[in-house]
């Protein structure tokens, strides 16, 4: 302990409401976000309050109820705009709650398992992991320091962790409907990071659902990463040899698209490749630069706010201890450009799977 | 107080040591993020230290130092992705430098006022706005309060707030030089939100170098608000009359120029409009998707890994009391396809004007 500290009186809210001349709930009120108080006598009270050397302490009073009303928001670096938009929902969401964001970033390349003892340090009520590796040695210790931990958007097999994510599976069954009732030939998939649970689901939905409708998968192509870039490059990889590109491609995420797409451009501007005809290209996620003139990405877009709604009342309103939640919401196709609308299918489709393509 | 907080006996630092025979040091390095810990020393320590109860308490540090370590962190809302990516940075310098993260985010048309109290409760040490209004009477509250402000690229006089920026003025008059150097006769302006400092000062700098250099600013149109659909629709606005064409056009920033170049190109393959030449189209920013293939944006990149290492030196190493730290980083031109590199000056430009230009 300091000096500082017993030597420093500290005023209180009574204070600062007898020198103002106001009742004390309408301080308590000035320091509470969506009160009833006017921007005058919110600024009013500040002032009094500075000058007084009053602050009300959500920190003491978390250690008094033992519940901070911090949640713990672990995310991973990288430039992937979904996640900039669910970080910015997340932050809403819990501050409409009631409760703050602690925020933490994983260094690039790296998983987040140095950092969650720190957080913990906070005493948060939650951890929420959004777009970055945790290993399941930690999330066990998560759930032994008592701290729920909720991965968003990642399947971690065997951690005592709630999940709330896509149905990635039944998303990417999606894009092999529509490739069949395109009546596409040479569906192919470019890969994100392999190491991720988004990208192997994606890519067993597709697969899966190819295989039950009697369709090869024509190629897989790694990207090495979920970026622009590893979709440009693939794209360049798929052009390489013409008489072998595909005329449907899923890419794993949307941002690898766009990329796919400008590489597409570009060599159809050069004239290089002698393709048939423009492939259908399809994403994953529902960025807003999938909606750019420029590109018009067909996709299946996440339920992002649904998502992250779910994944919040978790904090608030937790299941009995002990119980998990494993949330999968389903994705929705998204028609534009890059990929049209499903034709009727073909005579050789059942009429099950008929059904299923006409909801495209 | 609550029952449970005297019914339940805390372990210690200590007891944990003593239950896995090691040292006390140890299971303090376990808890902090960069020591030199094995993953697997570490999983064993959380795993005794949940089981035990045992949890470090950085709250009640910050109470007992009077120093809490953490920052408040107030974003706006919406989808640029400058700030999303200033976001990660700072989150990423704090927690470099041992600092967390409290994120707040104003909800979309708000100031950032009603959220100040809230964040005054949690006793930062400091209080960073980020692509948020704030008022001066709250700036001044906090300082009060003696939580130092920073305004990261907003300026507001007369508050008691430190600033750090991007130089909008210098920036934007390297574009006015620029698109002198390329001899272009009807230099436009495409503004954004006109109650920010950035889209007035970028305003000012663009029109007073032009001034000086004889050039009649030929038009500004008002995009409404820093979205690539404002950027869109400006371009829509500026090509519906084919004779009043710009042929140079600098945008308030990046997302609102890609708007642009894509509304032009959208133009020029249905041959509506009659352009002599494609305008040169310059931002101001440096986002990501300036680079990608589609867009190829020449623009003023703001230096934002030093803009955001300044401000989080104000935190760590704070100035003296009273003084306030107004910093303005330069920004750089970045030549891409969208305007060419400048051509040699034009006869009628003085030396010192063509030294300038030559910088491009």
């Amino acid at each position: 302990m300091t000096d500082s500290r017993h030597t420093r009186i500290r005023s209180t809210a009574r204070d600062v409401a007898q020198a103002l001349g106001i009742s004390q709930s309408t301080v308590s009120r000035a320091f509470t976000e969506d009160a009833s108080v006017s921007p005058q006598t919110r600024a009013a009270i500040l002032r009094m309050a500075g000058s007084m050397g009053y602050k009300p302490n959500a920190l003491a009073r978390s250690l008094i109820t033992n519940r901070s009303k911090i949640v713990g928001l672990v995310s991973g670096s990288g430039g992937n705009p979904f996640y900039a938009d669910a970080l910015q929902r997340f932050s809403q969401h819990l501050q409409q709650q009631g409760y703050q964001t602690l925020l933490f970033t994983a260094p690039a390349g790296h998983d987040v398992d140095a950092l969650l003892p720190v957080v913990l340090q906070y005493q948060v009520d939650a951890v929420i992991v959004l777009s970055a590796p945790l290993s399941a040695a930690m999330a066990e210790a998560c759930e032994r320091a008592n701290t729920p931990v909720i991965l968003f958007n990642r399947a971690l097999s065997g951690a005592k962790a709630h999940t709330v994510a896509c149905d990635n599976v039944g998303g990417a069954a999606l894009v092999a409907d529509w490739f069949a009732a395109l009546d596409c030939r040479r569906p192919t998939f470019v890969a994100g990071r392999d190491d991720t649970s988004t990208n192997r689901e994606r890519l067993q939905g597709f697969t899966s659902r190819l295989r039950e409708r009697g369709m090869p998968l024509w190629r897989v192509v790694a990207g090495g990463d979920f970026t622009y870039e590893a979709g440009y490059r693939a794209m360049q990889t798929l052009l390489a040899t013409p008489g072998d590109a595909p005329d449907a491609i899923f890419f794993a995420n949307d941002i690898m698209a766009l990329g796919g797409i400008d590489a597409l451009k570009l060599d159809q501007e050069t004239a290089a490749a002698g393709l048939h005809r423009r492939p259908a290209i399809v994403g994953f996620d529902g960025i807003a630069m999938g909606g750019w003139a420029s590109y018009q990405l067909s996709t299946i877009v996440q339920p992002l706010e649904e998502m992250v709604a779910a994944a919040v009342r978790i904090v608030t309103d937790p299941p009995p201890e002990g119980q998990l939640v494993e949330a999968k919401l389903p994705g929705k196709v998204l028609v534009r450009a890059s990929a049209p609308a499903a034709a009727p299918a073909r005579p050789s489709v059942s009429p099950e799977q008929s059904a299923r393509a006409a909801v495209l």
